[in-house]
């Protein structure tokens, strides 16, 4: 993290959970604010002894440690991309292939409806996605640019959500289809909840309380553990919202009319249709891996700058 | 985490990403075996000052900090144990009282099927949901009890989900159902894959290499981070296979046939089906909220022990 970060504090839980970012040098002093200088009672030698100590016995590791991070680093940056855009490209794809694809026109309802899946994978998958891997990867960033970026994201998200289910509410009013009876419809209620509270929250207390920075500190980085938890917690269920809701597809689509092809028949657009939900699963191996606590790696960073 | 932990290297990132156990006292040391002594080139008269120094800045904090964690401490373990037993009661409810309860006769195979929901609940969710929370919050124990019963809980959980695939297997081939053809299947084929390497890998590398305990630390404290991550990853797997299997049913049931009661007319068996997709989804909540990454607050205590 560079020394010039705006809000210190807030930063300390993101970081000690992902550690995946371009290593330093093996000799290069630990870019780590948000841990206190070694104990001022220990002179000007001693420090210089502490240094030379750690050299020679962190060095060889670090390198190889160093090369094994930059892989995996590019690794995951390249197939979460892939995945994110795969998984919405996917479904647009989907939606014009089989369903005739998009409109908000009284004459043909079902195209209103295409913008549900289209939009609530976008905001809950894609957006919201890149949003908590930025927040993880860009380590080389001054921080408050990375926050805005994860605002920006959740904002792009936002609408997409928003409209997504605006889009099936009139579709079902239009059609006359009951409205938050399936279990689809419940968890997706609460992953919007979560969200729409995430976002306020977020942006109150990590952008507009940073007018009074110092004052706020504490707070902030209280609250930081619990906003990155229940992050994770709203794109887990947004994951599961997306599951249901194509598993719901699946079996209105192939098994309401005895005269279409059956869901076990396993035509096209149902293969299509899995894929679409393999892929989200994928998205949220990746995310899940990423965002792992490595709090093991930073303990022996912790060492490494304290060794006894 | 006690001194005569039997292998400490492996614990580090548990500990470090899950910091609610029962704290210690303000003046008490902090145990923190995963973190190296203060530099010995500080003389004892130094150290001595940085411990008056640590008691007057930290005293208070650390009463109000010990008594919120308290609380949250036993919240937790009350709203885990109710959820993770009442989700599996409510499933064994639900089939016992609509539908015809359990077995394994040629002549009701539907019977046979209720095997499945009921056994992948209390694999995936119960068994899976109490061994991932007791190796967070059983801290008082010995570090290779807590392994044991993590181990044991798995391994509870392990015949639950063979034979809630068995069963679902042997069904569709009695009636004459195509395997493998829906979204609920597939994430279902990934989830076991995972349990099973896990559950290989992790028995494997944290307890039948303690017979080479210090030869093998190196190579266990990597792969800590790693099974914890996809510990997390097949739980979460696990509930979208569950919730996905309760939608598949929900509209089977209230679907298939046009003389039924519709699943959007909410009769009592759909309130009953969305109230078991809800509670897993609760304790999703609950076991995520727990093991979030308290990284802030855990650099704090490092911050309290090195104070600058």
């Amino acid at each position: 993290m560079d020394s010039n970060s705006v809000s210190p504090m807030p930063e300390l839980a993101p970081i000690a959970e992902f550690d995946k970012s371009p290593p330093s040098p093996p000799n290069e002093e630990v870019p780590m604010d948000d841990l206190p200088p070694p104990p001022a009672t220990i002179s000007g030698n001693d420090v210089k002894k502490v240094k030379v100590q750690r050299s020679r016995s962190y060095e060889s590791d670090d390198h190889e440690r160093g090369a094994c991070e930059w892989c995996e680093y590019a690794l995951i940056i390249t197939l979460a991309t892939i995945l994110l855009i795969g998984v919405s490209a996917l479904t647009i794809f989907w939606v014009f292939f089989y369903r005739e694809g998009y409109g908000w026109a009284d004459d043909i309802p079902e195209k209103q409806f295409n913008l549900h899946p289209t939009l609530m994978v976008a905001g809950f998958v894609t957006f919201s996605g890149f949003s908590v891997l930025l927040y993880r990867i860009c380590r080389c960033f001054r921080r408050i640019y990375v926050k805005l970026l994860h605002a920006i994201f959740h904002a792009l998200a936002f609408p997409c959500i928003v409209i997504g289910f605006l889009a099936v509410l009139d579709f079902h009013n239009k059609t006359g289809i009951v409205n938050f009876y399936s279990l689809h419809s419940w968890i997706g209620l609460v992953a919007m909840g979560l969200f729409g509270i995430q976002y306020a929250v977020g942006f109150f207390s990590f952008l507009l309380l940073l007018i009074c920075n110092k004052g706020t500190a504490g707070f902030r980085a209280s609250l930081v553990p619990v906003h990155a938890a229940f992050g994770i917690l709203t794109f887990v269920l947004g994951v599961a919202a997306c599951l249901t809701g194509l598993t719901e597809k699946a079996l209105f689509t192939f098994g309401q009319d005895l005269s279409t092809t059956k869901y076990w028949q396993m035509p096209q657009e149902a293969i299509v249709i899995n894929a679409i939900g393999m892929s989200i699963v994928a998205v949220a191996i990746v995310v899940l891996y990423t965002v792992r606590g490595t709090g093991g790696y930073r303990l022996r960073k912790v060492a490494a700058q304290h060794p006894s």
